[in-house]
């Protein structure tokens, strides 16, 4: 009863009362001068919609699939870590719980505090995994290994993230992660790593989990690799260059998420709306491409689409949501999105998620 | 004597000290964002006005006719909806009464607080019946025949309306009509509708009510029918897209509002004045072309017809004079923006408005 | 001693202070929104300056000569009105006395608080009188040959000002005469018509007189007229369209002032320094080309020329500096801004007046 | 300990408060409006970075090398007046050790309040002389071989300082050196210099020293003359226009430095960043292209070369580090930048900086 927000910016203002300053940070912030994180924002506006008239939209049709996964509407939980710092009790599987409840796909983070068989005991059977390569090899080939077994749809392989970002915020809060929590993903690597993450010493222990894990030599030849040891759909995600783009289909992507992963790795990079027409450019429609960073309204949705994505990832509003309301929090969340993308589809002319193109967008003004 | 404003933008800072907060929200807001609504009026100021000098201006004539409705002034009275709110004793009978005094078409609306025979009564010889169009195609024609017996002069169409728009302040206040006010045109309809209107356990009673009754199947076939059971004149009000005025034109309408519904349907939409020169292209004079949003100023009006347009709609600023001064103060807003057209024009060289023209205008500057 | 400003931004602040409300709001405001005067600051910035290196500046001279008359500085003093707001004792006198210890033109306006003969008496050997042109064409006749007479340089037909632009702060402000002040170029009018000017009973004094004297129905053949009674070179100021220069140069002018009357005209009229190139493309050298509106800064003044101009008016900042410091206040205002002009040449590799070229400048930024 | 500044904007907030307002301001200001200042800042934002992704960062080198000398990264220590105003015991000498410990070269300004030979004594291998040219040719040469055989390694001229910039701040605070202090390099002109800088009776005393000394009849004949007195590489600093840069390299220059002087001289001269790539143009590798001005952030370092800037130069944040912390402050800030470039090379998939190329950049947005 408690949950007034109406939109999803209001649901950030709720959470940022119900957060530890600490947590609230680390969700919100984005790298260096945060120019990228209101460049995700911006850019979206930089958008018009032009509707129109007089079509039957006495039914508004806002399904959606795309590599097998099937939705209530164009949209994705995107892959984020810790949602325990948001609800400890719940955590991804509240989330989840949620996702599955508004027949939302869910991609669970390998930086999470919940594991993969929770995951599959909450029965949702849309969930992805995300995957952060890290240097074990056999650790990431058992999470690969488990995903499947435990009824994963996809895989989604994390490119953007080989270093962390300069989160300041989390420097000068000396991030780390709050008794009670674990990264059960990360048990499978020796006991020294979860401990890391929790060490504040110096700064962001997060920070220094990355540095010491993950694979900063990787390159494209991960993707055969992954290949070879699963039958999921890899998607990889965030990449911004057509070029990658490119060079991410020719080893064999089955997906695309064109992003910046919210603002939080290379400061100045542009946002993925505006990288999107190109990279579905260069892609030609051999895989589908979604894209993320800044959606919070109906229209953005719309806006993605009508530039040529197949569905976009939805990022810190879920995280808010969780804060304020737990489970039903995260599902006022994707409902009040998919109410508006049901109206504004309609008030647009549309009556299906085919029906968005390139005709419903004026040329982008000026920042 | 309390009338103070000295211009269109003020009476605003005023009703907004007279009016209930419900009320005041309900007639200032937009939909999600508001980001229409900022640009209804943005892009007013984009375009500026290159004067001409030294042309005898001592005779400066603002009359303006278009479908046979004479004016004194290009603008004619905005459709909106329950002007109860802001004068519950002069409602739409005051306003009407006011443009009477001035000269200026009085667009009644469906959703109005007075009847059909009230406005009838005032006297004012050149009233429009806007029209929002309901399932009950009964009701529909009842209400064409009534206003076309009661001497009104047109039929205004309203085409972006078959959903009502995402009005989160309206939502947030649960907004209803007040006691005392009652939808006269609903009382055609089964008694349940108007007391829909006025309940408001959850959220807006507006919204429910359109849901209920306005059809959302419409489509420009509506058109045809509606010229077989009227003489009138048919305009169509709400369209941007100028494929959408090309098919208008094709289903017989005699003309056109170009229109975003004042940044209250989709938001995101562009405005009004911005597709203007587009729809004003594909009509190539075959109907009048009207526009509306954000006009405020004596050079609003003077851009818009350099742009193109017959005439303009005057929309809020006339019901924020209702709350300041009831008919007086409508008759101020009217008079204040016909001092401004004039002056202007004889500022800028023009003696007639058929002087106003392209030549005026430089090149839009970037938003 | 009190004169601590440093430079013609900061004479406004201190101004504002020593000023009655009613006479600041009457020197600084603008038209309608005043978007104009915004404007015409505004487009100021956009032009950047590209300096060059290692050129000889040991002496720089910022001397000017046009029509005969030769300045320290392509500076004249602007023709402003009721100049006795300011300073009742000093008035237009002061402010002339100013001019002439600094070199620098003075426009003497035909709405001033001294007399022909008052500025005849400060020894100023490089005054111009402005002239609005009345219906009563034999007061201007008079004005005309006494101006000659007492040994005026020039006369500046202003044409931009048949009609009074709608000053809001002045019809809120009832703004009028203050007691102790004449309209001494009017006192040749009818008793009635300074008085006239005093009375406030309902809005802008100054507004009833201009609409009661001012000649609306003037045009260019005023121009031949005049030239056929005097033998002093004809400057109009006020116009912004090149087909307006273009034809002020055919009906025989000597020269023009591209201006908006510091934006209290026309409001949404550009500025005129964004229209000097097409007018100085039209004029083709013919007659020399000033411009008004914004100037503050040395650079202001090294744009204008780099543009095309042969000299700026310079308006406000002069009735700021004599509100500040009488004589002395207008002395030190106009030294800062011939400092500030040496200084830039000096800066930019310029040694005279004519290095000022279009090289100078980079391509206009976007406002 | 207390040095918790985590990056080179944070720096100069904590300098504010460690600094008078007296050199607060000189160090901040910038020339009249200050609106190159503001630009220099405005137009890094402009360009963003294009990332590319799943190459090996590993390994990621910053290293760089121009004349022979090489750094830790393609970053200088602008020549800058008076450190022994952020720390009167440390001055030059402290920033000197601080660049040393980081291996970044130190640039030395003629306006010192250190000596030529306190430089030499820190061992420092990699410091350039910065050379004002006063009238006083003995003296220059002088400076030049004192430079010479005290180890420095290049001579840098500067070019846009023959006059002193309108800094109205220190026009205000009546600028002047405090006891304690005073201009080493100096001391070889008359006794009576020094002195002059430190009276204030009227307006800044360093204006009235720039005017007594430099001298400003300078021209492009004197890089033959100084080529003619040393050996070491001669680099002018601070112009801008592409035809200065053509005519710096046919006088011989081996390296130029595209600047506007830290907004400090000519106001609204465009940012030196806007200026480079036309500069590196006309220059068409024959000698290396410096930039500075706003550089504050490891993405901006890199925003400058892929212009084709051979490296920049950090000016202010090194006099606010030294304010803040002596020098350890400045090695902060060094190393803090150096951090900076790191990752954000490694998050861009650079791993060398040779790297860093066009393919870098997205089109400037607008300011
Ligand atoms: C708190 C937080 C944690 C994140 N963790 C991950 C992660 O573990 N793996 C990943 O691929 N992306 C991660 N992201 C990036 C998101 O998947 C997504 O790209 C981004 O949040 C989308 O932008 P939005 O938040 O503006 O919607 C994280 C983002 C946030 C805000
Ligand atoms: C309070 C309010 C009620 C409105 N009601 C109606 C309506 O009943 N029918 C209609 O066609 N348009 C309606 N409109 C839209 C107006 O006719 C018009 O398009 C819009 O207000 C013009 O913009 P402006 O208010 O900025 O001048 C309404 C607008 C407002 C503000
Ligand atoms: C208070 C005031 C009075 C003015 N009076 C006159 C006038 O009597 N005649 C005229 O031609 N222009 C008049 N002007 C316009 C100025 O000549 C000039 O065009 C304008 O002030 C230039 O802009 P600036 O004030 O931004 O420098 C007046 C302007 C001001 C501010
Ligand atoms: C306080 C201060 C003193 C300066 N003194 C000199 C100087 O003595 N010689 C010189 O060539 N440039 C001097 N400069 C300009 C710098 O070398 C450099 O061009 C500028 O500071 C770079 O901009 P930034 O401060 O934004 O990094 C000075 C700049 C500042 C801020």
């Amino acid at each position: 009863s408690e949950l007034t927000f109406l939109n999803l910016v209001e649901v950030e203002e709720q959470a940022r009362e119900c957060l530890t300053k600490m947590a609230y940070d680390y969700y919100s912030a984005g790298s260096d001068t945060c120019s990228t994180v209101a460049e995700n924002r911006a850019y979206f506006s930089r958008y018009r919609l032009l509707p129109r008239m007089l079509r039957d939209v006495s039914r508004v049709d806002t399904c959606h699939e795309i590599f097998g996964i099937r939705s209530s509407m164009p949209v994705w939980v995107a892959p984020m870590a810790m949602h325990g710092l948001a609800d400890s009790q719940g955590r991804e599987v509240a989330t989840c719980r949620a996702a599955a409840a508004c027949g939302v796909p869910f991609t669970f983070s390998t930086v999470a505090t919940s594991s993969l068989a929770e995951i599959q005991a909450t029965g949702h059977n849309a969930a992805i995994f995300q995957l952060y390569v890290i240097r074990n090899r056999n650790v990431v080939r058992r999470w690969v290994t488990e995903a499947e077994e435990r009824g994963f749809k996809a895989l989604m392989v994390t490119v953007d993230a080989q270093r962390l970002g300069n989160r300041e915020a989390d420097a000068r809060n000396k991030f780390t992660l709050p008794p009670g929590l674990a990264l059960r993903n990360l048990e499978y690597l020796s006991a020294g790593s979860t401990a890391q993450a929790r060490d504040s010493a110096d700064g962001s222990g997060l920070m220094r989990l990355f540095t010491a894990e993950v694979d900063d030599s990787l390159t494209w030849e991960f993707i055969p690799w992954l290949r070879s040891i699963t039958r999921l759909p890899i998607i990889v995600k965030g990449l911004l260059s057509p070029a990658d783009a490119e060079l991410a289909v020719q080893y064999g992507v089955d997906g695309i998420v064109v992003s910046n992963h919210g603002g939080r790795q290379l400061d100045f990079a542009p946002s993925g709306l505006e990288m999107l027409p190109a990279v579905v450019a260069a892609v030609q429609g051999r895989v589908p491409v979604l894209v993320d960073g800044g959606v919070r309204r109906g229209t953005d949705v719309i806006k993605a689409l009508a530039l040529g994505a197949s569905a976009v990832l939805l990022g810190r509003p879920v995280l808010y949501g969780l804060a304020v309301g737990g489970q039903a929090g995260v599902e006022r969340v994707l409902q009040l999105l998919r109410n508006e993308i049901e109206l504004s589809m309609a008030l647009a002319g549309c009556t299906s998620v085919r029906d968005i193109g390139p005709s419903l967008l004026l040329p982008p003004s000026r920042l």
